[in-house]
C-alpha cells in the first residue's frame, strides 16, 4: 500500500515561463508525479501541485524552494496576491495510506532543511503550527515580505526554523500539514454583487457562517452573474452538498436562483461520495465502491 | 494510455469452492486483473470480475470458459438462478481509452475461439447480437440447458459460432459487450412488499417505465423493510439520480419514504459525477476533476 501525500508550494512568479519552466525542470529530477502547474500573471503567482510518497514529496518540495530562492527576487515583485516569499507557503496534504501526523512530521522536516539550508526563516502553518496564531496563514502573511524585516523583531514572531533575518530577496515562507482544500464558487442568477457578498457573509466562517469556509461574493465579467467564491478548507466537516444547500436557501430569500457551481482544480473522490450519499441516501459507499478506485488500488 | 475493458464472466457453481479455486489459479497465469469473486450457493453460480488491455482480457475469458467446460458437469447442476452453459455468460464492458466497437470486436474473437477450441455453440448477445431476440439475455436462456438440446434445432436459434449441437456436459454459452452495470437497491419506510412491487412496476422498462430498467419488489428480512431491487442496464442513458427521484417521486404517493440506497458491487466513477452535477448543478464536470484519478492516469 503506497502512501500517496500531496503537496501544493506556491510561488511568487506568474509572469515569466521561463522561470517556470526552470522550477519544473528542476523539479523533475526527483520522484513526485506533477499533477498541475497553474501560472496566474494578475496575481503574479504560479501554484504546483505534485504527489508522491513521503520520500519523494520531500525531496520535490526542497527542490522548489531551492530553484524560487535562486531565481525569483521578491524585491521586484508585483502583483495583487498578497506573498511574503518567493516560495511563499508548501503545504502537505495527507490522501492515501498516510496520515496528517506523517504530514505534520514531513513539514517540519522540510521546514528545517529550507532554514538550514536555504538559510529562509520558516514559520509552521495549519495543522502544523506551533502557536495559536499561526494557523492562519492569512495571519502570518499580514504585514508581507516588505514588514517582515519589522516583524520578524517581534519575539512573538521568531521563525519555527532558519536565521531570525529575513532573506534579503526571498523573504520567509510558510510550511504545513493541512487537509485538501477544495476551491468551490456558486454562480447566482443576477447581476447584483451585492446578493453574493450577502450570501458570502452568511456563509463564511469569519462572519459567523459555516467553519472550514472562506467566501466572498463577486462579479464574474465573462458569465455576466453574480458568484459567491469560496475555499472549503476541511471538505470532510463542511461538505460540498451543505455548502450548496445553504448557499440556495440564503439565495432564495433574494428571490435569486442558483444557477450553477464550479470547482477549481481538483476535489478528492471522497468529497463527491460524501455528497452522493446525502442526496440518494447512502448509509455506506466509499472509494471501494468505486470501478476506477478498485483498479488502480 | 492504457486500454481498460473489464470481463464479468458467470459460472454455473457457487458452492463448491475448490471448483471456484481451481478457475480463479488458471485465470491468475493470465495477464488480466481480479477485482472480485463472488460466491452465491443459493444460486449455485459465481461471478468473477476483471479487467485488462484488449489480449489479457481475451486470454483471461478463454481461460475461464477453459476450466468451467472442463470443471463443471451440467447434468448434476442445480440453483434458483437460470442457467445455460457451465460458463453462462461472458460479458465485457468499455471501461477506459476503448469502445463499445472495440467490446464487440473482442466478444467476437473470443466466441469464435471457445465455439471452434471448447467445441460449445455460442451466441453472440446485448450489443454484438446478430439478431433482435439475441439482444436480451433471459431471451436466448429460455428453455435453459435442459431445453436447448430442442432448442437449437430451430433455424431461428442456430449459434453464431461453435457445433450446432448442445455441448453434453457444458451447455452453450453467450458472450457479448454491454454498457456496465450498476446493481442498485432503495429501501423504502414499509414492511408492505406490495408497495415495493408497485413502484417496481412503475419504473421497469418491461412495464412502461423508464428504459434501461429492470426492477422488482422484494421484502428483506434482514431489514424488515420493502426494497425496490434494480439493474441499470445503461447508466449513462438512465442515471442514478433519476431512478432514486422517481422512485422517492412513487413512493410518496403511498406516503411511503424512501430510506437508503445500496449499491452491490461497483459503480464507475461517471456515474457519480454525473448525480452529483445534478444535485449539485455542475454545468461540466468529469474523471480530470478527480483528485485520484489524476494520479492514477
Amino acid at each position: 500500500m503506497e502512501k500517496i501525500i500531496e503537496c501544493v508550494p506556491n510561488i511568487s512568479e506568474g509572469k515569466n515561463r521561463e522561470v517556470i519552466d526552470q522550477v519544473i525542470e528542476n523539479l523533475k529530477k526527483t520522484n513526485v508525479k506533477i499533477l498541475d502547474v497553474s501560472m496566474d500573471p494578475d496575481h503574479n503567482r504560479s501554484v504546483i501541485t505534485f504527489v508522491g510518497n513521503k520520500e519523494s514529496v520531500i525531496d520535490g518540495a526542497f527542490a522548489v524552494a531551492e530553484s524560487a530562492v535562486k531565481l525569483i527576487d521578491l524585491r521586484h515583485h508585483k502583483g495583487t496576491h498578497p506573498r511574503m516569499g518567493a516560495v511563499d507557503v508548501i503545504p502537505f496534504i495527507p490522501i492515501k495510506n498516510t496520515s496528517m501526523e506523517e504530514c505534520i512530521e514531513i513539514s517540519k522536516i522540510v521546514g528545517k532543511k529550507i532554514g538550514e539550508e536555504l538559510k529562509i526563516p520558516v514559520y509552521l502553518y495549519a495543522e502544523s503550527a506551533t502557536k495559536e496564531e499561526r494557523k492562519s496563514l492569512p495571519n502570518i502573511r499580514k504585514g508581507e515580505f516588505e514588514g517582515f524585516f519589522e516583524k520578524i523583531k517581534d519575539p512573538n514572531w521568531a521563525p519555527d526554523f532558519g536565521p531570525s533575518e529575513v532573506h534579503p530577496t526571498a523573504g520567509v515562507v510558510a510550511v504545513g500539514a493541512r487537509e485538501f482544500l477544495i476551491a468551490y464558487n456558486i454562480y447566482l442568477g443576477t447581476k447584483d454583487v451585492s446578493v453574493a457578498e450577502k450570501i458570502a457573509k452568511s456563509i463564511r466562517e469569519s462572519s459567523g457562517g459555516l467553519r472550514f469556509i472562506q467566501a466572498k461574493g463577486m462579479f464574474i465579467e465573462e458569465k455576466g452573474m453574480a458568484q459567491v467564491s469560496m475555499n472549503i478548507l476541511n471538505y470532510k466537516k463542511a461538505p460540498l452538498y451543505r455548502v450548496f444547500e445553504i448557499v440556495k436557501m440564503e439565495a432564495e430569500r433574494y428571490g435569486v436562483p442558483v444557477v450553477e457551481s464550479e470547482l477549481i482544480g481538483l476535489m478528492p473522490i471522497r468529497a463527491v461520495l460524501e455528497s452522493l450519499s446525502f442526496y440518494l441516501r447512502f448509509p455506506k459507499i466509499d472509494e471501494n465502491s468505486i470501478l476506477e478506485t478498485k483498479i488502480f488500488e
